[in-house]
């Protein structure tokens, strides 16, 4: 929650700006609109003579489990770019980056992870944010040891295309939908107002 | 930029914050660590009987200018139902969303559009943020009066899929690769960091 302007340090109000619909933290001294909105993040499926690379975790959330390569896109790159910068960063890997095939909405956690296929065209290695990383055919993936649903989303979908691109896969969590239908999930990933948010 | 740190009010320094590899904000009093990131802008073109409704911009940017409607992600929504919520609210229309069709990368104002298809269900009429509101045959669209080049991206590229889809149209704006190949290209939206942002 914005308790001051980032800009001037003055205290600010929630209101509703002029030709706004909707509350913003808005500065009492120097009038400065803060919004808040979603971050992106973004992935890749990478694939080398039909194994995956994953990366097991060595930071929280989900330390010790595996995912495919994600973190939040960051000013001055593309998506594509940032998917490749992640799997360069989790997994020491060069990719080729293919085509987006999955979209998903972390509702709650004000967060939208968009994953791409890419063909993997080096070694790797573990980086900082991992303790190991391996290839795995699709009988070897440890379904029920991955951190995120959203990975394990985007790699069903991979796995039901099957290398063609049949457009982009859309799935959306949501707590209150998934509390109403007895399912459950992963913890959400930090949320966008988050400090502890890689 | 940042100055001051949103929770606590003190100065922030820009530097690299541990197991990080690029600045941050970082507060000088509290350590909490200000992240920007880019904005998702969420589109819809809605079609009706081979037309596409497109707005008159009745707010600058480009005021007087049509486009496809669209506008910032906003927090508690999925990418689907923000392209919905901006075509109601720039056109009054209701549209049922089909499927992601075009991702262009605004590098240099930290943006990423991403547009959907859609059906026009409703009757349509000029929201707040429009002068005017009309349906276009593919002949008919004001190519030279877009408000915006990731709109018009957009537009040929519904064209060309033919109600098939395609998977995902990718294209990149980026001033730098524009200049050096002598294009020109649409002001940008305001940054990430702007005030004035929609």
């Amino acid at each position: 929650m914005i308790k001051y302007c980032e800009r001037c340090g003055g205290t600010v109000t929630f209101r509703v700006p002029k030709g706004d619909n909707r509350e913003r933290a808005v500065c009492d001294a120097c009038g400065a609109i803060h919004y808040k909105n979603p971050l992106v993040v973004v992935g890749c499926v990478a694939e080398r003579d039909g194994r995956i690379l994953l990366c097991k975790r060595s930071i929280e959330p989900r330390y010790g489990h595996w995912t495919v390569p994600a973190g939040f896109m960051e000013l001055g790159e593309s998506l594509a770019e940032g998917a490749a910068r992640e799997t360069l960063e989790e997994a020491c890997a060069t990719v080729e980056i293919g085509h987006l095939f999955a979209s998903i909405d972390v509702v709650d956690a004000g967060q939208v992870h968009l994953f791409f296929t890419g063909r993997l065209v080096s070694d790797f290695a573990p980086g900082e944010e991992s303790l190991d990383c391996a290839l795995f055919r699709e009988d070897e993936i440890p379904w029920d040891d991955l951190a995120f649903s959203s990975g394990r989303y985007a790699l069903r979908k991979y796995f039901e295309d099957r290398g063609e691109n049949r457009g982009v896969h859309i799935h959306e969590l949501r707590r209150a939908k998934l509390a109403a239908s007895g399912e459950s999930h992963d913890p959400p990933r930090p949320a966008a107002t988050g400090d502890d948010r890689r």
